[in-house]
């Protein structure tokens, strides 16, 4: 499937909700549990999401748009929640990831993206030039890889619990895939 | 993680909301793409979640508890939602789910499952003896394999939108692993 500005914004705009549905007042078992030794739970990927609207996606977007290549986007701190969220209970970072997801819709619809601009590149410290386009591909499925890792870590608490299922059960056969 | 009913049942009881946020009204181009060939839509999977809770969970639950290891399950029909949803809409498919799955819930609730219960055995055809709390663990672990493929069978529809950062997008490193 092509890029789609619109289509994209309605998955960004339900990811609130989405969350929401699945952890608000879920017991801490769940929320809290991960996957062993410095995996995430539930409530890192929340606090993770929340660190990534602060400081990613719209900040990378203009800077595409102001910048083009000549600036190099600055390296994405994937530990930050772990500062940032401290203490915080989850329905607060809940509240939290709807209104600054909320605020970024509401900038990157103010920016009134044409197709040229969607073509429009900056310059990744590793892949070099990116396009617009693809950044903000990026901003849905990272949405996207984050449910489909909250699933796996949510099920891996039952890994023992469902005896042989497990066979049957794809989401306990994920070792999670996203590199380092 | 031990088993636990009612931590299972405030899963269960969630994924209707979750998947009303995340699929009610989402353009077709989402909800009814899949990965290719044979595979599901997102579509595909909500009839099947609605085909498990007509026939498989409550109905096997109660077959332990009133046969035990005397009577074997039927082999699930995991296609019969080709049959069952042709023609839904997809919100009237959204509609259903929910309403079987809380009828479902309340049927188990009045059961008043005992810890004795749980460990009533029934008979899988290929596993042999099965627990009663690893059945309704898988209830859970099968939903959440179902929101795991959801999200990766979404992020597929970006997998060349995102150019580059494929690579560090789990989501899109994960080949499925249910087995056939």
């Amino acid at each position: 499937m092509q890029y789609d500005l619109e289509r994209s914004v309605a998955l960004l705009r339900r990811m609130p909700a989405v969350l929401d549905a699945l952890l608000r007042d879920l017991p801490d078992e769940w929320t809290r549990a991960n996957e062993g030794d410095t995996t995430w739970s539930a409530y890192d990927i929340v606090g993770h999401l929340i660190h990534g609207e602060r400081t990613n996606w719209m900040a990378r977007a203009k800077m595409i748009l102001e910048h083009g290549e000549t600036k190099t986007f600055e390296r994405f701190d994937r530990l930050a929640q772990e500062r940032e969220s401290r203490g915080q209970p989850l329905p607060q970072l809940l509240d939290e990831f709807a209104r600054v997801r909320f605020a970024n819709l509401d900038e990157l619809a103010r920016l009134a993206l044409q197709p040229d601009d969607l073509r429009r590149r900056g310059r990744h410290p590793v892949f070099g030039a990116v396009t617009l386009e693809q950044f903000l591909a990026t901003w849905v499925a990272h949405d996207l890889t984050h449910l489909h890792q909250i699933s796996r870590v949510l099920a891996y608490q039952y890994r023992d619990a469902v005896g042989p299922w497990s066979v049957y059960l794809g989401v306990l056969q994920c070792a999670g895939h996203s590199r380092p």
